[in-house]
């Protein structure tokens, strides 16, 4: 029997390594995309282009607009930061209850699909400020999940968040990646990227990207501005 | 110091009322509305045009489509029943994970707005077969979101999810709202109402509604189609 498992998709590289490794365990996985208001659309561009192609079964694309509910870098008037990552305080690129959505929206799918099983790339090391990243928070929507819905009350199975990269050093996620076959060309990270789709190399997203393939001793295929911006 | 809510508002018997109550507590209330691709929209246009006249401080809707995801009689193309509840099976018009969807966006914007309290008017009576309208799903709930929020990580309060109707008969929760002033009138219950926006009397939200009102001894102040459709 196929087991059918959601795994949330962003075009990144953790979410594809995320698909890789939910196939590698025997899953057929559906890709569930979001377009949010978020800046970096061009990760969303991306993701609609190569979600077939790193392996989903199907791609949802659900579509809201946090705009209008701000309070993040990220979809608000907010700079986006580029003096590195503050080891102490959660980011300004942090949006309110935005995981907490998207698995909510997954959980969704996942009942009406008949899987029982999601896929979310968080890690707890390179996000350490965001709260929505840690184990205990996944333990909580998993636990909550169960009392959600029909599926799980009529006793049909157990929702199981999987969250494969939590504990896992950037570096450590493109080596589990090569492993299994990821084609990191496919993937965009950079939360402030050219017109053109060029990576800034210089934001937080950059900055870890590119650490984590200099730690891996691997080249990153994906195009950089050549001077940074 | 003003408290602020966020009140999840459909526009309805139940969520009006659970904004009555909101108030009476000393809460600046903060209505939120979805439009989700509900069969019921009519509920949705009533829910604009009254937010501010049952009390709401600030009215925010959210939009997506949860037709593209399916699975339920509000959504998708089954048909909405019409021969009184079951107790024994989760009805049709059960959204899977719609709650949990609905709470985690009023999180992000309770965050964004410094609210720490959240009220949702479901109940547990009347949708026993909802197992996203039980208190052992609330109080997860809460639980998921204060190891979600930043807000509550760092200290500056705790999270409350308050369902105020959980335990009431309908005919409570409508004597509990006269009580507080609630204009019936400015709400609209039913599933499947005529283009001209008459309730149809016979599908489950207006057995209830209906129900209540004959077992408070008041008469629902809503139109109905004369002879049921």
């Amino acid at each position: 029997m196929t087991r059918k498992a959601v795994v949330l998709y962003s075009g990144g590289l953790d979410s594809t390594t995320c698909m890789a490794i939910a196939k590698s365990e025997g899953f057929v996985p559906y890709a569930m995309s979001f377009s949010y208001g978020q800046r970096h659309s061009v990760e969303l561009t991306k993701a609609l282009a190569n979600a077939t192609k790193v392996g989903a079964a199907g791609h949802h694309l659900v579509e809201f607009d946090l705009r209008k509910i701000g309070g993040s870098a990220l979809t608000a008037d907010i700079e986006v930061p580029k003096g590195g990552v503050d080891e102490n305080a959660i980011p300004v690129t942090y949006v309110p209850a935005r995981n907490t959505i998207f698995l909510s929206f997954a959980l969704g799918w996942a009942e009406v699909l008949g899987a029982f099983d999601i896929f979310i790339g968080v890690n707890a090391l390179d996000y350490s400020g965001y709260p929505d990243c840690r184990p205990e928070y996944i333990d909580a929507f998993e636990t909550m999940a169960n009392l959600a819905t029909k599926a799980a009350v009529e006793g049909k199975g157990r929702y199981r968040i999987h969250s494969p990269l939590i504990s896992l050093t950037k570096a450590e996620i493109i080596r589990r990646g090569m492993a299994l076959g990821v084609d990191y060309a496919l993937t965009h990270s950079c939360y402030d990227p050219t017109p053109e789709g060029l990576s800034c190399g210089v934001c937080d997203s950059c900055r870890l990207r590119l650490k984590g393939f200099a730690e891996a001793g691997v080249k990153d295929p994906v195009a950089y501005v050549p001077n940074g911006k």
